[in-house]
């Protein structure tokens, strides 16, 4: 492992891509959101991405030179048209457009579309919170899956997050995929021949699995909580897909390149609880928040995070992912 | 078990409203909820709710003579004063302004406060999505489920319900509560002794356990899928509470009285595809739907009720509850 500060971490993110043919704005943007990932702890989400975000720019998958769009296309709804690049730049100007909206209106909403998302979705959710909003965001990806009592994939690992503003001018956030675990840990259990939890798929005869390699060799995953989460997996499907005029995860999947971003859309939605409650939201938010701050064995979604963050201190990034960045 | 018309069990719950002090709008209007209850062959949310709607009419936890209105407190979000009557007649007057208001807007929300809500929430996004808007409700109740991790009480069964338009006409509903199984469940548990689903609860010591009465004499219910179920309740409790000037289940429970409805707000939000995506999205969303129902195994959320609303029969009423029902 090598110590890196942030400042390091988003230098090299920015100059890889731009070496690899992104333009300078969508550089900047993914290296951002590689750089706060790394800055929260989330390595998963960190610089390990990078190769990938390069393979999409070589491959054709992903617009470099993407100049997203932000069009009103009803009184409270957005659109970004996204021009086959990555979701970071898409993201960053449509944060603006629709917190302002939703602060004319109440509640607003922003369709995402022709993206390339790569990322987690706590970004977006905490920006909108730190302007005093409720965010909300949900997306699909490429099928694994499968709905309750089925076997064949069709969901993507479909996350949610909700960001709510703090009164101390921080943000309460979570970010969580429908399916029990996210691909990337089946591999790394598959990988170490370590067991996933149980209920974290099934393997290709549809027979429940631990063996995260029989779930990889054509088997499913499932979300979590059985067929609840599975509901909530289709909502996303339908919210992130038809709802904005984008595909599902089963569409996605027929034009998507493997190894890089997916393409897709993501429903974004920022709610005003001065507009909608008045201004003591705040202070009665935190009766609750401080409830399950103060309980034995309880703690705040996403407070590992932002203990993370709250360090500020240089970054671990793994040889190996440095190896593989210096190669490109 | 008695066979009963759907108009039989109407004019029953009408009539037995009025007896005990409902004025004619709001013994309509309970009456349908409880009817299209028992319609579906929900009937733990028909009949047997009525002898606590009774209860709180007597005990003057509701207003029998509640006069809903719909205040529109935002360009995109309504506000429904309940004035702590049933929910049903507060539901009933805010779908069609609020269906009116997403069909201009895209999205539109409305906050109900001051009701008291003792029903699925499916009727209400199930009458969005009729008039082809995707429906969305959350509300907080009693606290009952500990956060993930902790061993008190402090979220309620907290039910998201979602509801989407189908191209021929009918809609997609999903209601579920954010614990794992129905507080109801667990009574009906204990009393025949059967064991509840593993992870259902903890008993007063914070031990897990599968025994239902042991989670009521001083345990606590849990969330579902764990942690991202919890996170979902945590949710579910900010948006049905302080985002809309309403209480947390911790707060309803210091006025609520036992055995009768519960107080509190409900978050109602529709959002109008047409605005968001286009006139193709319905066709669009068949190609999702159209796979869960075609996939060995699977069935799409809600499609028991459908089959039993399809049927339109007698329903089959307890005699046991038409005998608690005939003594008040």
């Amino acid at each position: 492992m090598a110590g890196m500060t942030l400042e390091d971490i988003y230098s090299l993110g920015e100059k890889t891509l731009m070496d690899n043919g992104c333009d300078a704005a969508n550089a900047a943007a993914v290296a951002r959101t590689m750089t706060a990932a790394e800055r929260d702890g989330s390595q998963s989400h960190g610089l390990f991405r990078l190769p990938a975000y390069v393979k999409g720019l070589r491959e054709g998958n992903a617009n470099g030179s993407a100049d997203p769009t932000v069009e009103q296309i009803a009184p409270s709804v957005l659109k970004v048209h996204g021009q086959e690049g990555f979701a970071s730049l898409a993201l960053e100007r449509a944060i603006s457009p629709l917190a302002d909206l939703a602060g004319q209106q109440g509640i607003a909403m922003c369709g995402l579309t022709r993206i390339r998302h790569f990322a987690a979705l706590w970004p977006e959710v905490e920006a909108l919170a730190e302007r005093g909003l409720v965010g909300f965001a949900v997306t699909a990806a490429i099928p694994y899956v499968a709905p309750a009592g089925g076997r064949e994939a069709l969901f993507g690992t479909n996350p949610m997050a909700f960001a709510w503003p703090r009164a101390d001018g921080g943000v309460l956030a979570f970010d969580q995929a429908a399916s029990v675990i996210a691909r990337g840990d089946v591999m790394i259990h598959a990988r170490d021949g370590v067991p996933v939890p149980e209920g974290t798929g099934l393997d290709k005869d549809g027979n429940p699995t631990t063996d995260g390699q029989a779930i990889l060799d054509g088997g499913v995953q499932l979300a979590f909580g059985g067929y609840k989460g599975s509901a909530i997996a289709m909502m996303i499907e339908l919210m992130a897909g038809a709802m904005i005029g984008e595909v599902f995860s089963f569409e996605a999947k027929k034009t998507a390149v493997p190894g890089c971003p997916f393409n897709g859309g993501e429903f974004l939605m920022a709610i005003d609880p001065t507009k909608t409650a008045g201004a003591d939201f705040l202070a009665h938010g935190e009766e609750l928040l401080g409830k399950i701050e103060d309980m034995e064995g309880a703690r705040l979604p996403g407070a590992r995070r932002h203990a993370n963050r709250a360090k500020g201190g240089p970054a671990e990034v793994s040889d190996k992912i440095l190896e593989a960045i210096a190669a490109l």
